[in-house]
């Protein structure tokens, strides 16, 4: 067999359920997906296309395999009789495996939410190392970055009804009934007035990045699908976020209408190879909930990371959870007359922040 | 009113009346998009959310206008009435006329392609430069890039059966109607054979980037929607594009199973600003059909823009054409023995090559 590091940030939302039971599960899923390919990832060649009949996944006979390799020959099963067959790589089959351990989750979830008493859902991001790769896997607002050497380098992108907005519209228009008739898959600037009908208002659809007119139509009086701009966007006027855990149970306000069905539990995940860079005791991977990110960039936290960093030994183990401690902090502020203040006088965040600092190199490093 | 220059490639494909009739008419109908929008984007403030009821869009009440400027007030239709209302730029509302001009361009193909005799389709790359910038609409797999300074910067990216092969597998699990029971929309890295039943085969599906182990059912054993690898990816085993203007008529060999509902005729359009950096007469913008980047890189290509353009004075206008001419030549290569051959050896492009190399900077610029 072979061990993980494993790393996780779960924001929840409309109760703390989902995200508790994420935490606590989101990895023996994991373990339970990359476990079927244990000898499949440890076996250098490529990963075989087929499995045989009958035969748990990744675990091949023993007898064939040493046949193929004692006499130089590859055994019927493996002989390419295709004129096109597409190479699959290890690292392809480890994401597929996180993948598909967030789907499991999100069934758990679904299958325990009434027994277990899980409401709400959560915005879910881990990273994963295994094997000399960081497999960061996200899906929701949360941010992952790497901060190498000074260079910032991302890890996720967020996923909201903005980042997300053409895939939603896409299965609002060829799924209407998900829309129960009181929403548009259009998106509009603002709101329609019933008395603007006939005018021509500017609009965008699922195929559109760029905006035109178009002269107001009955249906474009219904609420737009996706509406609002940065942090105040919410799809179906319901949720901030587009991917993630949970939420079975969450419909627009007093109707009917599902959000489920227009979220995704599939996270997007990047790949970083830490064998292909020598790191130092200050290459760090940050993972933060919106609540940091909303209020600090990506170069001001590595600004912090390398401020207080560099005021510690580098062998000293604390230092890292230091810095995530000064992240936090100075993302919400002091207390002042006027509410909670960063050191710049804006605003902090009044939104719940978690903080990972993980060491890419150094003495407690991952060989 | 105002005047934009306009370069465009068309690639056709089984036939070439779209591809023909697309060149004579694509301009025209962003011509009209743009006609529209005339007065909007002369005027300095953002463009009106919605236009007054029973006017040609973009023609204002003129005195409403005069008003508003005159008593520095703004007119009762313009106070911003909703708590939220996006702001929406002069530069969007290009690309959104360039996006259904697209539109436009393929429903008349569409309605004229039994009278006119336009079989076939064609991929459809365009470059608009208008007040200050270039706009670069793609649909297909042709490529622009821009060489500045000898630095090379992206203009598009390619739209093949592999880079949309979510959006396609997206649609096909929502309308499964659309496959003719002939296809799946699971991809498979290779056929499977019926006697394999019951084993265990790599796939992903539409939520997928990574590969996962799945025992074959019988529905799996019908062909995969996206199947091959490269420049042999084909979407139906037919059409290796998925953006492109025409097709209509297009089906899966001797079945009556249309493409047309997979492929998308809107393109997609990335902005670059003139005015934000002083040009050379050395920087150009390159469009190429795929027979040219088949067989050159980006690189190569920045390498034949510069050796060429160094060997002609900076204002001779044949200079850039000479640049064309030669990407063109040395990407066909020459007839060996062993059939046409590129400088390296490798094979040249067997494919119809077409390129424009067009200056940004120097004589005869835009200003």
């Amino acid at each position: 067999g072979f061990y993980f590091h494993y790393w996780a940030l779960f924001d929840g939302h409309a109760g703390s359920g989902a995200a508790v039971m994420a935490s606590e599960r989101l990895h023996l899923h994991i373990c339970e997906q990359l476990r079927d390919l244990v000898e499949i990832l440890q076996d250098p060649s490529p990963p075989p296309i087929c499995l045989p009949h009958d035969t748990k996944t990744g675990s091949a006979d023993p007898n064939q395999m040493s046949y193929a390799e004692d006499h130089g020959e590859v055994p019927n099963e493996a002989v390419p009789r295709f004129h096109l067959e597409k190479a699959v790589s290890h690292e392809s089959l480890v994401i597929g495996a996180i993948e598909n351990a967030f789907k499991h989750m999100d069934d758990q979830i679904e299958r325990e939410r009434a027994s277990q008493h899980l409401p709400g859902g959560c915005c879910a991001l881990a990273a994963i190392y295994l094997m000399g790769k960081f497999y960061v896997a996200n899906a929701g607002d949360s941010r992952a970055i790497i901060i190498r050497n000074g260079e910032i380098i991302p890890m996720s992108r967020e996923f909201t009804p903005e980042t997300e907005r053409q895939r939603l519209q896409f299965l609002a228009l060829l799924r209407p009934e998900l829309l129960g008739k009181e929403f548009t898959h259009l998106e509009f600037p603002r709101r329609i007035q019933p008395k603007e009908l006939g005018k021509k208002m500017l609009y965008r659809d699922q195929n559109m990045n760029g905006w035109a007119y178009k002269k107001i139509e009955e249906d474009d009086l219904k609420f737009p699908l996706i509406f609002g701009e940065g942090k105040k966007a919410r799809m179906m006027a319901t949720i901030g976020v587009t991917r993630g855990l949970g939420d079975h149970d969450l419909k627009v306000f007093s109707s009917n209408i599902h959000i489920k069905p227009f979220l995704s539990c599939f996270p997007e995940v990047r790949v970083y190879d830490l064998t292909q860079y020598e790191h130092c005791p200050d290459d760090v991977l940050v993972l933060g909930t919106d609540g940091l990110w909303d209020v600090t960039n990506d170069k001001e936290v590595a600004g912090v990371v390398m401020e207080v960093l560099t005021s510690y030994e580098p062998n000293d183990p604390c230092r890292y959870t230091m810095v995530a401690q000064e992240l936090v902090v100075r993302s919400r502020g002091v207390l002042k007359e006027r509410g909670w203040r960063l050191a710049n006088d804006k605003l902090g965040s009044g939104d719940d922040i978690s903080v990972f600092v993980i060491p890419l190199g150094g003495p407690g490093n991952y060989t």
